[in-house]
């Protein structure tokens, strides 16, 4: 069960992208796994990719077309046609020449995603026959249907839009999906987002959005510490709004640049509220640390330590297992005596040493709660660091245990 | 349940040594919780210790005097005495002071060990109150009783001892005794090892048998990826048998060495035997790789990787997994394409491919089984690690779940 989270409301249509669903029953029949999304001629794409060294063979065709014209995006939900070598990537090539051919475009302009098992082909005749079905669904408003599609052991369908209104008078749309329930989720190749709007977005600033929308979404949350190999978050501008190319430096760019992140934002904390096992919302904030790297590394170590993902599960408000993750961190020359640890506004530690005012009660009382902030300073330097997890419950062994057999 | 494990069979005197336990109820009553060590004059004693920067006190203590002379060693189970401060430092000095006066011995060349809960104080007065009992209780078969007296959640007493014979014709005795389950246990301050010979090793001898003894033992294991507080591991010599001091290039230090590190290897062996929640032990091999950090880098990110872990606790034979697990270990430039993953003599993976002939059946019978090896040849370089680890159960969720509550 999802940490707080509701299925994402209507989603807004975006001019420029249609999107379409159909059934090819590529692990189970009886639901909705293919997406086809038709982008406008026009349309500047940019996209980030695992860097996990298996990576899938849709990864690669991907980091092959993501420079030149996109037409056409095409999702499987089932089978991450990962670890199958070179008859994989034919299985990808097949699949998109067939939306290709269907949409009257160029083979090389339509990207492949998929998510699943992996080391197991692709099922292409049924890809290959469901297609056709999907491309005549294609509707502007197919945002809901489209998350729903992507969905593997996702428990809830993922998606956000904001409106924004640039200085010429135009209302721009944001509209993001995404599946996935952790950094990694069983098996494989698990988050996909995308993240489309009309906003006339240059090449580059599609880019430089993406990439601080990504730092700090995407690549700020983890539920297990795995890294898939079929990660792929993409974002899409049609251009077809508003009245001036919206570059880096115009006025217009921080607030659909904002617009973006904050939708990347809400998908990625969807992931880890949807993590699977999870039973809880955690933030873990690092602050006085030298650079941002080192208290990336500090919340890492922290958010990857199983003693501490199962004593949040049982609302043991363990600051032990906290100072020892910290301390294990391999941060040069830290001084544990200038360490203090809180959870929300209650000092634990306090100068490397439990605060005298401390009780276990005040900590249990904050643990036991679905959503609170481990808050670490470091005493060292100006530089901070967020990222969100989840618990690590007996579902989660549950899960992961049971997903193939 | 510990995984074909055996409590340790009657463990041999070792002289110079003597060993003696008592009940100080530091966690709870009704069990040896205290245990004391003699040392004879003249013993040559060295140490390894976590290099968690939040080292608890007795560790700090323990650097300071490991290269005085050492005449007592000081355990206590059931409290880590870590996150304690300038205070906990006095608590240690305060106990070892005791053991100090008892056996009239300089307070310096006594050692402390704690491991049980962090961040709460040693409770001193009980202790001060037990070690004449522990003293008076010294005896040179008391090696059995001291691994009891040492546990905390370890399910069974962890020793072993070897005789070997010198080139002189005098047998010497090694004995190692540990607790430990895991590379961390609950909370804390988790491994302690202790491993006593007669031979007449020279200081920089007993120096470099720990070093390679921890090396191929200790420093390969794992079964959860966190490093506690209050690690430790000490080998002492006595010296009292033999003719000839053995120096590194004596012709019966390999012997020596040798027996040394096959006790470690079996204590560490052990402590994964005995891990956390563990039904089953995993060999993890890495071969091929160019450095052997990298082939050790590329076996923790498998053996740390919670899928994986999740997946051999259901007898899934999960490679896709394993395969992330390799991909995400970092190492540069990998080539997935000359990868092979073989499970026993099982090959799975060849070449960055599934196996034509490999069908799940064949991979599911030897995870289903108690002890099996993970084997994975990077074909870059003659480099090969080797470590050991467990899965990942339900057990491990409720113990570190429920250890504190």
């Amino acid at each position: 069960m999802a940490v707080r989270l509701a299925p994402a409301d209507r989603l807004l249509p975006v001019p420029g992208f249609q999107l379409g669903v159909a059934e090819a029953a590529i692990k189970q029949p009886g639901r909705p796994d293919l997406l086809v999304v038709a982008l406008d001629q026009g349309a500047r794409v940019a996209g980030v990719f695992t860097r996990n060294a298996f990576s899938a063979a849709p990864i690669l065709l991907c980091r092959q077309r993501i420079d030149g014209p996109v037409r056409g995006l095409l999702f499987n939900a089932g089978n991450a046609n990962a670890a199958t070598g070179v008859a994989g990537l034919d299985d990808a090539r097949a699949t998109t020449n067939e939306v290709a051919r269907v949409l009257g475009v160029d083979p090389e302009s339509v990207l492949p995603f998929s998510t699943g098992v992996i080391g197991v082909r692709l099922p292409v005749p049924r890809i290959v026959d469901a297609i056709p079905q999907a491309i005549e669904s294609l509707r502007l408003d197919g945002w809901n249907d489209a998350a729903e599609a992507i969905m593997t052991t996702d428990t809830v369908p993922k998606g956000m839009s904001r409106r924004v209104r640039l200085s010429c008078g135009a209302v721009v749309t944001v509209t993001g999906i995404a599946k996935g329930v952790g950094m990694i989720c069983p098996d494989m190749g698990t988050m996909l987002a995308l993240v489309a709007t009309d906003a006339r977005l240059t090449p580059t600033a599609v880019r430089t959005c993406l990439k601080r929308a990504v730092d700090d979404s995407f690549n700020s949350i983890t539920v297990d510490g795995d890294t898939s190999t079929n990660d792929a978050c993409v974002l899409a501008a049609s251009a077809l709004t508003g009245s001036q190319e919206i570059h880096p430096r115009h006025v217009d760019y921080p607030l659909v640049s904002e617009a973006i992140r904050s939708i990347c934002l809400h998908l990625a904390q969807a992931m880890v509220r949807d993590g699977e096992g999870a039973t809880k919302f955690i933030c873990i904030a690092v602050e006085g640390a030298k650079t941002r790297t080192e208290a990336r590394r500090v919340a890492y170590s922290i958010a990857h330590s199983p003693l501490v993902k199962t004593a949040l599960f049982a609302s043991d408000a363990n600051w032990g297992r906290i100072a020892m993750a910290i301390g294990k961190s391999g941060i040069r020359a830290l001084d544990s005596s200038l360490v203090d640890i809180l959870l929300d506004e209650i000092t634990l530690m306090e100068g490397g040493q439990i605060h005298p005012d401390y009780r276990d009660e005040m900590g249990s009382a904050v643990v036991r709660k679905a959503e609170f902030t481990i808050r670490v300073r470091l005493g060292r330097g100006g530089a901070q660091a967020r990222l969100w997890t989840c618990d690590l419950s007996y579902d989660y062994v549950r899960i992961n245990g049971e997903y193939r057999t």
